[in-house]
């Protein structure tokens, strides 16, 4: 026997904020076509993508080629061509490997997006092939704290909200002392990145034991690495948590076929959180949720 | 930096058993206008459910006004005219507040379904409202030893696969003597009711914590009631489990609106299930994953 | 490679509160030997088990044969010995099976303990013996919403406070209407207790769960029932929980001897405590941790 | 109210391995006087600990001046005293900082030890003072993919058992691949590492966590670093698991007061053990749980 109606109070924490990763710097157009690489690519794509239901975008900058690009003036392009277009929050990558910390952080100062993604501590990073027995990529990602530290302080500097990227469940007790050194002020905005080889496990036991981690207050979001990442959505959305979605992450739409862009991932996004019961937040909810400042007025002078 | 593409292995159980709860005991049309009363239209509700995508159909005996039934010739009624439309797997309920467990088992050995649902476990059963700050409804939803056993000894003479209803964690467990007196056989086929008041916290968290302490190789479906069972039935998806819906649990589409009967509840079930990269099972393939027999051959001469 | 001295911050809940479950209603002499009936007795063993650590004692009612006894005088008579020679905090039972809640809560006026425990909800209760494949034990613990609204509204009246005994997950879920209802004001006293069959398991994965469940600022300890009782204490302890012994719960001491009253009990989990970093809570420091009253100057006239 | 003896089936796991890291790599005289450098020092303190309980012994190299020591020569002279005295199991360390993979593992086919311990991934490795508000120390853990197989290769050609150390969760899933490519073979030893810095946190929760997405049939043990050993410790004893303790982890007693060598600790862990119900294995037991082959005849001579 089970009863039809009994009520149960709605979680009030309906609003889920859902960034788009617009572009990555590992994959690039002969993976999938639709990854932009100059500012003017970028800026479309991040216009859909809000216009889709997405209230910050991700982004890393690219060379003409595609190779990864930490150009300061490339940045800033990108920054004034999408605030031109829209009040979306700029997240800018701060990641890469083999350029050191000082060199990844030029473009924060100079270009100052709203967020900042930060890498929160080292790990294996590698990609296996059951087929083949053997693994076509791995490295050592290092963030030691030395690192972390030089990109807090010019986040600091610069008005920009860092956005903490764990890998594993150390990187989320890596906050503690940046806390306690005040170079972290509550409340903090987490990623937790599921799926990469050598970091967590991408299941939902795993996303919610890192979610039960957190400093008390925070803020979090998944980032599903490949095929899994709708079922990552889908129990982030569940578990009252933010989500990402995007090519950086994941080319497929839940149906096997590749996005036509970020703005058709973004729709499925959106079309999962009512069906779950949550509301997109727009841009500037999401900016007074996170306590990141409106577009300044010269910012949209279209 | 998140990579764009590490291959993480797809769990391969995708195929997923969707459940179609169609008619409960305790909603009536008052409250929803499309809940089945009558055999011909359980039958009806039966197969456009199972057309929908439920491999299962969960059903109570109900008189022409409504109320409870337990008639044994108005179920094999109910199965006759399903068997003669659809290998929809039968599962017909024993609970029951104020009637003996005798009489609440007459039909399973009359009708013989494929499945029975059996509670296993006592616990408060209550409707409080925040609003008035008073209970609606408040029973000791009584389900001691002697009961279950009555049940299993039922369900085990006539060939009928009891579904374990667990209300809260201890329920589970109470499986454990059971199986000892070999009146449980594995694998178990376990439902965890989520959102009853006196029961088990309608939370993701409460969801994995009970799908981990069920004894090896059982499976599971989630029953979620009342408004955030679209969240619990998204979780159960993204962690490899079953799911039930329909008009017994909750009458509402994720948008609000009241579902026009139970085939546009597993309509939305399938939907969700495809986004998360679960295949919808037919009543064959669930025959088979749950070990049951397939429809006899006389079960369905049209 | 591991390190010496990584230096990690100790928990700041040190403190741990003892409770001696002095004599339980079940278990009789032809069992254990120590167990009190007579005030008397049980003024005597509330004395010696505070000597050995413990902050508090649960006390069930006996007549002089065993049998369970709810006459006020005879609590009063209880209170009036411990007192005399003791501040540690007063805690009476009010559960039992076959009474009606108001002849199981006159005592509670009468006698005024600090502290009143209280079950939160029903379940089976049951005993199964593997060897001879039967049940010894099976009824129906009901504890019904209006009968834990019967003894709140005494409690309050009196000034005493709640502890919130809890065999399952939803006995937790179940103090959510209580506190909406104002019956129950934060912070919280909880008991979790794991080893009855019908309730909750006795694992440390269980006993993690519900105390993340609890509402947040909650006070716990853990109530173990049976052998496996001092792995759940150690448990416990390492989760900054406060914990439970006693005749009541367990009679036998790690070693597998049967313990010559509480106070053995204690001590041994006192020892325990120690070695993992804990301190025994004193009865005023317990008092002033859950907010009890200290004992009124007319209260220890020697 | 609560029973008094319901039948709780204790788990069988109750043989716990206690292993005894002798002398680790970074502490030296100057933190603790006991710790023991030569190979007739270490072989002195692996009779004293498997005396007092101990079933393993993971020892470090060490020079005279007490620096760390790869030479084969002196794993073989440690491996030869130890074995002169005791059939305990002999596990020598392959981390280390800043030698290449290739010189870290020429012992193990030297000296061929009943078991190697192998880290099991990267990550930060840190050293944080909260009253300082500074790093102390602050390095990479570097384990990549690439020397992990190097290690499993020498291990699987000198029949050398590995121990997999790891640090938090990935660690853990870094197994899949290993497995996969039949270079690791199940069941699998785990040394679940808890309170580095950088590393997993070490509470009850994530002991708990990480033990449970273990490959199945697992064996695991906690390392415990630091004031929380003993807390750490107890909750494993409670969850089935297998324990480490050792002034490489922690030189002082749950008192506070400094171990005058390994013994004292083994001993305390064999107290906590047996007050839990668990029954230390001996070094043939241990054997025959791990699938380690007894030791040779020629052996032990004495």
């Amino acid at each position: 026997m089970s009863p039809s109606s009994v009520p149960v109070p709605v979680a009030d924490r309906d609003l889920v904020i859902i960034t788009a990763a617009l572009n990555g710097v590992l994959p690039d157009r002969s993976h999938c076509a639709h990854i932009p690489y100059s500012p003017e690519e970028i800026a479309r794509e991040a216009k859909r993508a809000a216009q889709a239901g997405a209230a910050m975008v991700h982004i890393h900058g690219r060379e003409p080629d595609g190779s990864p690009c930490w150009r300061p003036e490339v940045f800033q392009d990108i920054a004034r061509r999408i605030r031109q277009v829209s009040d979306v929050i700029i997240n800018f990558s701060t990641g890469g490997i083999g350029l050191p910390a000082a060199e990844r952080c030029r473009h924060i100062g100079a270009a100052r997006p709203d967020v900042a993604a930060l890498n929160m501590g080292s790990m294996n990073y590698a990609i296996y092939s059951p087929r083949k027995k053997r693994f076509y990529h791995d490295h050592v990602f290092q963030n030691p704290f030395a690192d972390i530290i030089t990109f807090l302080r010019v986040m600091k500097d610069h008005g920009v909200r860092p956005e903490l990227e764990c890998f594993d469940t150390g990187h989320i007790r890596n906050a503690v002392p940046l806390l306690d050194m005040g170079l972290l002020r509550p409340p903090l905005d987490f990623s937790l990145v599921l799926g990469v080889l050598g970091g967590a496990h991408p299941t939902v036991k795993t996303l919610l034991h890192m979610s039960e981690i957190l400093p008390a207050e925070s803020h979090w979001q998944v980032i599903g690495i490949g095929k899994l990442q709708w079922r990552l959505v889908a129990a982030a959305l569940a578990m009252g948590g933010n989500i990402r979605v995007g090519l950086e992450d994941n080319f497929y739409l839940p149906d096997g076929s590749m996005a036509h862009g970020n703005a058709p991932l973004v729709e499925k996004a959106v079309a999962l959180a009512l069906d779950l019961g949550r509301q997109p937040a727009s841009a500037s909810q999401a900016r007074e949720i996170l306590g990141i400042s409106p577009v300044p007025a010269h910012g949209s002078p279209c």
